[in-house]
């Protein structure tokens, strides 16, 4: 690269915010995802303003550099992995909340805002944003990029449900507003929308809006042990129907469970006896307004789990319901200790989780691998930790769980993305047509391809193949 | 036209779907916006399966013949007006619930499903389809092209919302699918989100897959008088953040609530003290899962309008408040018998409804004209019925009050779509970028430019001008 691409980096977003050499920090050569190793990319460029962005942006088109975007590095699809010679856009420096309007209930924050650093403002004035994928330094960029789920999704919803307006970079450096502080629209094609879950390929987010929720102040959690796992799965349509409205429906496997108390030093207090005897947890959490709607919903939910075949309801007291709920969000970390080779969280229709599970159990033995379960069983989508070192059976194990999935009505990722990591299956997966138009919209948005390289919707030249 | 292409078109639909001449039924020259003529369209086509959609489009795309799609014609835009020399595709034969899938919670439907339809199959489940436009006749095709909102939206949101995959057919007769029987998906750009509200310009949607709501039993309806507009409009973001969740809370202005009760023959017990001293009025509807819940929300609301200076606070006998509710439904037959010229449903966020509407009364004033006021408060959603015969000035006027809306950090339109009536306010008033996006998203999906002629994204000509 010539030193006039640097020099005119260093004018637009300052010198000290071009970094380069061994200035790069490792975090910024990789995101969370397992088996994906670090790649340093020509540089880490820290943008502090929209205008900021958008020279960027155009010096990358007029140089044809591409860039690759990163929030906080959290995600689980490769998403935010750099690529050599590329520029990847950190947002470290644009992490301001931009306005909290109570009265509108909404926030509008830069990209590089955390969850964590959200809430915490929004927590005096009784809001909340609900969206919660496990790891809370996730930045709001990021969770708009992969349209981030979670535990809360089977009540609030995902991303896309939470976020009102947009405010881009398209790659010629044009910087575009969509949507705004207002919860419905039917005025032209919706392209928040397309843009939520884009995973920055079609343009940069240098501001969101989302809507907010009044925080409920009462919660429960429940645990239910049932003796297999169909019985667990099998219960959750039936608790969906209930109405009681779970903030989180959970189920974990024996080994799951057993590896997040014990990472967490968690005593639940269940008896040996009943441990021995499940297979399979369902966590349940509950919000409410006040304690007495709580209490009524919790013993409409024990008699309901009673019924549906738990071997005993655990209503946990309010700290160990907690730990409990950070050590499920800390799995991620234990499932990467325990040293798996990938994770999965494919989504299918809710009511096939059972026989999607039986076909998962069977694919993994006979291709020699452990699989184990846990996820957000609400919504149908099951995360699962893969235990096979060798890539190659791995891929095909992947790609017979990922058949499995799409077969049963399902998807390949119910939150984490396609990033770089699952593109394989992805443009093996999709529709030729449904394919064909996203290289158009990318081709509407991204004429010069510069924005998420290798990234959806795949190559074109596969397009072809698939067409003919 | 040649005979050929009816011959064609006769031979994929059967002979009596292709309705030509005399044959073609006042019914198909119009939708419901005010202030447009009926036009008679080519010929009428009624498709009665996917198959035959495809064909048809096959057929349309062959000749250049231009086509318009059809659901209820319950439409306030003039997003299914007829163009002469188009087909108009219309979907009464294609009216079957292909499925009622309880354990998914979720509902498949043809496109001429209307809500009543599927209400009432709903019922005996225990589920409802929550997404209610005014238009019970309404179809789930043309509550997808329009992304319909309605009275129910502020606690379930809109008809995107609700709306998890979709069968459609492209202007070559490709037929594709997105999403799913699930609840979240990152998993490629979203076309779902993209293809909702896009007024048939896009493709032809064929099957809907709507996610369904346990439906909730206790119903109480609250009628709150306010001295003035603007202390109910500043009422509507503290019922919001209260966290009673209303399932309705609209407001109408003295006016379009006596109209409502007089169309309806409705006494609801208001003394004429309290009447006489009442500009305006919220009506709130609370729904819960058992009567004592409702009870405890009912008196939380009511303690809340006191302290917000209602008048007082009506809590409506059962029979009282569905008439109240229906005949707000039938608002809109009211407005048009009353002799409205147009009705404008811009959106504009929640809190800046108070300064809006006093815009637009000085905006009505100074363009000699008369505008009475109801609306989806809870959203920012106002419905205008605009009083004012000459078609120039009215235009003016409108123009002025979108602009004001916008300038509000609103929208043009909420709920009602941009259709044909409102194409030019759109075109003048969208970002450049956000319309070459859409222009060239268009020419993605709709290369021949086939699929509702004179539509979003609008002329291309306009766009190059506003380059430029």
């Amino acid at each position: 690269m010539t030193s006039d691409f640097f020099e005119q980096l260093g004018k637009a977003v300052g010198d000290t915010n071009v970094l380069t050499g061994d200035a790069v920090h490792a975090d910024y050569t990789h995101d969370e995802t397992l088996g994906l190793g670090p790649v340093v990319p020509l540089t880490v460029v820290l943008p502090g303003s929209t205008g900021e962005v958008a020279e960027v942006l155009c010096i990358a088109t007029e140089h044809g550099v591409p860039v690759v975007v990163r929030g906080s590095g959290t995600g689980l699809s490769g998403a935010a992995r750099p690529v050599a010679g590329a520029i990847l856009l950190a947002f470290d420096r644009m992490n301001r909340i931009r306005e909290i309007d109570t009265d509108n209930q909404v926030a509008v924050v830069e990209p590089g805002v955390t969850l964590e650093q959200l809430n915490g403002e929004l927590a005096p004035y009784g809001l909340v944003y609900p969206v919660s994928p496990g790891e809370q330094s996730a930045s709001l960029g990021g969770n708009v990029g992969t349209n981030a789920g979670g535990m809360r999704a089977v009540r609030y919803g995902v991303t896309r449900h939470h976020v009102l307006g947009l405010e881009v970079v398209l790659a010629d450096g044009t910087v575009m507003r969509t949507g705004g502080k207002f919860v419905k629209s039917s005025t032209g094609y919706d392209l928040t929308q397309l843009l939520i879950g884009s995973e920055g390929t079609l343009a940069v987010t240098t501001e969101v809006i989302v809507k907010l929720h009044p925080r409920l102040t009462e919660t429960a959690t429940v645990l239910a042990p049932f003796a297999t796992l169909p019985e667990v799965t099998k219960a959750v349509p039936r608790i969906v129907a209930s109405g009681v409205e779970p903030t989180i429906l959970e189920y974990a496997d024996a080994l799951v469970m057993s590896s997040i108390t014990k990472a967490a030093g968690l005593d639940l207090g269940i008896p040996e006896s009943v441990q021995q005897a499940a297979l399979a947890y369902l966590v349940v959490v509950l919000e409410q307004s006040s304690v007495a709607r709580l209490d009524e919903d919790v013993e409409q939910l024990g008699t309901l789990l009673g019924d549906l075949g738990a071997l005993d309801v655990y209503v946990l007291p309010p700290h160990a319901g907690s730990s409990l709920i950070t050590a499920r969000e800390r799995l991620f970390f234990v499932t990467k200790a325990s040293g798996a080779d990938d994770i999965i969280d494919a989504v299918i229709p809710r009511a096939a989780i059972p026989d999607y599970l039986a076909a998962v159990a069977e694919l993994a033995a006979s291709h020699g691998a452990f699989v184990s379960g846990c996820g957000h069983v609400g919504d149908g989508n099951v995360h699962l930790a893969v235990f096979q070192p060798d890539a190659q059976a791995r891929h095909e194990l992947n790609r017979a769980i990922f058949r499995t999935a799409i077969e049963a009505g399902g998807t390949i990722s119910g939150e984490h993305g396609i990033g770089t990591s699952k593109m394989s299956y992805f443009v093996e997966s999709a529709d030729p047509a449904l394919l064909s138009l996203m290289h158009a919209i990318k081709a509407a948005f991204d004429p010069g391809g510069i924005l998420g390289p290798g990234r959806m919707p795949g190559p074109a030249d596969h397009l072809e193949t698939a067409h003919s």
